[in-house]
């Protein structure tokens, strides 16, 4: 088994690199090589025989596809993508990567495989971002897709491409659309999304962090391992289920920033939570209200994705993976 | 008012041209200047005092859109696609007309606004194709994108362009879904769908029509007159109502062959009925049962778009505009 993974730099790559070192098989085969690719240069894991390699390259330049493909990978995760502020501050930036990126992996492996036989899993992290307002109450994976980003609509059109190199036999195409990802490890970030790992991450470590949104504000979380676990089910799953709709809502934990704090408060007391300080800024909570706060992933669910079902449980899995096991006293 | 019209060689982009040279007016405004574009040099019509140019240009070269969008056309009707027979079977050809040829125009346009302010009406003809079986009774505009041809999916990919450009305010652009347009002028032709005009059309003029589907077969359709009419509209409506979410479904009428055929003998008489020969061939009633049915065009017909409401009607539009007014003795 030979996996390329690109936009491995990041968190997520980052903990499957890990995951599948750890494991040292997928799909029941021995992994032999994985080729670690992101605009840096990634970090090179433990290697448990396994022969890592990196690369720093730009998806953007049509002539590198060609070359991560070159040695006929047998799994494929892309991941990389310009996140959705910045796509919407560079209009051609995000255009770039996230589309002409992805089209040239695409066409890559369509041209490798008119050389010869070649039809790679291809794991696709696609986003919630491909849904528009107004929404109904949960999200489908049938609810129709007018994203009100230039990221959604390139996600969108990620998806379509997915489909439509899958149905013609190119590649054998996932989508996955992940839940925000909570707790993210690491230090607060400047994503707007961001205080709702913040509020858990930094009192679980007696430090104070910053509430811009009410507490009945609901949103869609997974957590890092429960992303990681979709990545690799994605890799491994039987695509027959899938037919021609090759793109599907992940499983994820509808919740208020309530119930987050009094998960927060029944695994680490009032103390913790007194470090939540409310300063409610009408921005941020603007933006959170413009979001979708459920899905129905019933679908996925049905194909073997699993997810947290309560904040406890996510909370749990930061301090198992990220504080080694114990809350810090 | 300057009108660019790409694809304007095509039976559509003629009768277009004619409607709005007959006119000389759009939006209110008199028309100084229709420049017609397509792969072929499209035939000069009369000009009616409207200064008329005609170009034979291949949209998928990267360098002619900025040529096209040089003299800042005011309306833009983007007509011009490989059909979803050919976009299937040259897998190259349909991406780099139906998708990169549309990405050119939306570029052209975006960079030429970055010169000087400059935001034309865009009329895209989409397609039903964008949607993918199963369906539900009636297809709606939020019934969910999932394309089963590579041109379906360059259709889709074409309206999530055109909504980011229009929210970004490159562009003020309009998506129509058209029916299948029926009574067809002209030769009977190759594709599948052919015979639901010519079982009409030959009939008409004495000719024999081969009918390869059962009676109860249901199908979208509306006349070409009906079909210029949804791209003048376009052309003129107010976009305000349509938010970021600028495609829609045409009006149209769901009807039967059995349907069909009796309007046929209201108008023409059982001798006319009886030049239909039934010769069932299964492969074109199976790909006819995969497409969809019905649709609710609820919300273009709320926004002023109107189409014919029984195939009498239909007929009698296609005595008027093909046959002199009158059925030939």
């Amino acid at each position: 088994m030979n996996i390329l993974i690109i936009g491995a730099a990041g968190m997520v790559g980052r903990k499957l690199t890990a995951a599948l070192v750890a494991s040292g098989t997928l799909s029941g085969k021995p992994i032999e090589a994985i080729s670690l690719v992101d605009v840096i240069e990634p970090d090179v894991p433990e290697a448990n025989g396994i022969n890592i390699t990196t690369r720093a390259v730009d998806i953007a330049d049509p002539s590198v596809a060609r070359t991560l493909i070159d040695n006929r990978p047998d799994m494929i995760f892309h991941l990389a993508a310009i996140v959705s502020g910045e796509a919407e501050l560079d209009f051609d930036k995000g255009y770039a990567i996230n589309l002409d990126g992805t089209r040239y992996l695409f066409e890559a492996i369509r041209h490798a495989g008119m050389e010869k036989p070649y039809c790679p899993r291809f794991v696709f992290t696609s986003s919630i971002a491909v849904f528009g307002a107004p929404f109904p109450d949960k999200i489908g994976d049938e609810f129709f897709q007018t994203p009100r980003t230039s990221y959604g609509t390139q996600k969108a059109i990620g998806e379509l491409l997915l489909a439509d190199y899958s149905r013609r036999g190119f590649l054998d195409g996932v989508g996955i659309r992940l839940p925000t990802v909570c707790i993210r490890p690491g230090k607060p970030n400047k994503a707007a999304s961001g205080f709702f790992s913040s509020i858990l991450r930094e009192p679980l470590v007696g430090q104070e962090a910053v509430l811009p949104v009410p507490e009945d504000s609901r949103h869609w979380h997974a957590s890092p391992r429960a992303a990681v676990g979709f990545l690799i089910h994605a890799a491994q799953m039987d695509t027959a289920g899938l037919g021609t709709r090759r793109s599907l809502n992940m499983p994820g934990l509808s919740a208020t920033v309530g119930e987050q704090i009094d998960a927060l408060r029944r695994v680490a007391g009032e103390e913790a939570v007194a470090l939540i300080k409310r300063e409610p800024d009408p921005m941020v909570a603007g933006m959170v209200e413009g979001w979708a706060k459920d899905f129905d992933a019933s679908r996925a669910v049905s194909l073997g994705f699993k997810a947290e079902t309560s904040f406890d449980e996510i909370i749990a899995i930061h301090i198992e993976d990220e504080l080694g096991g114990e809350v810090p006293k």
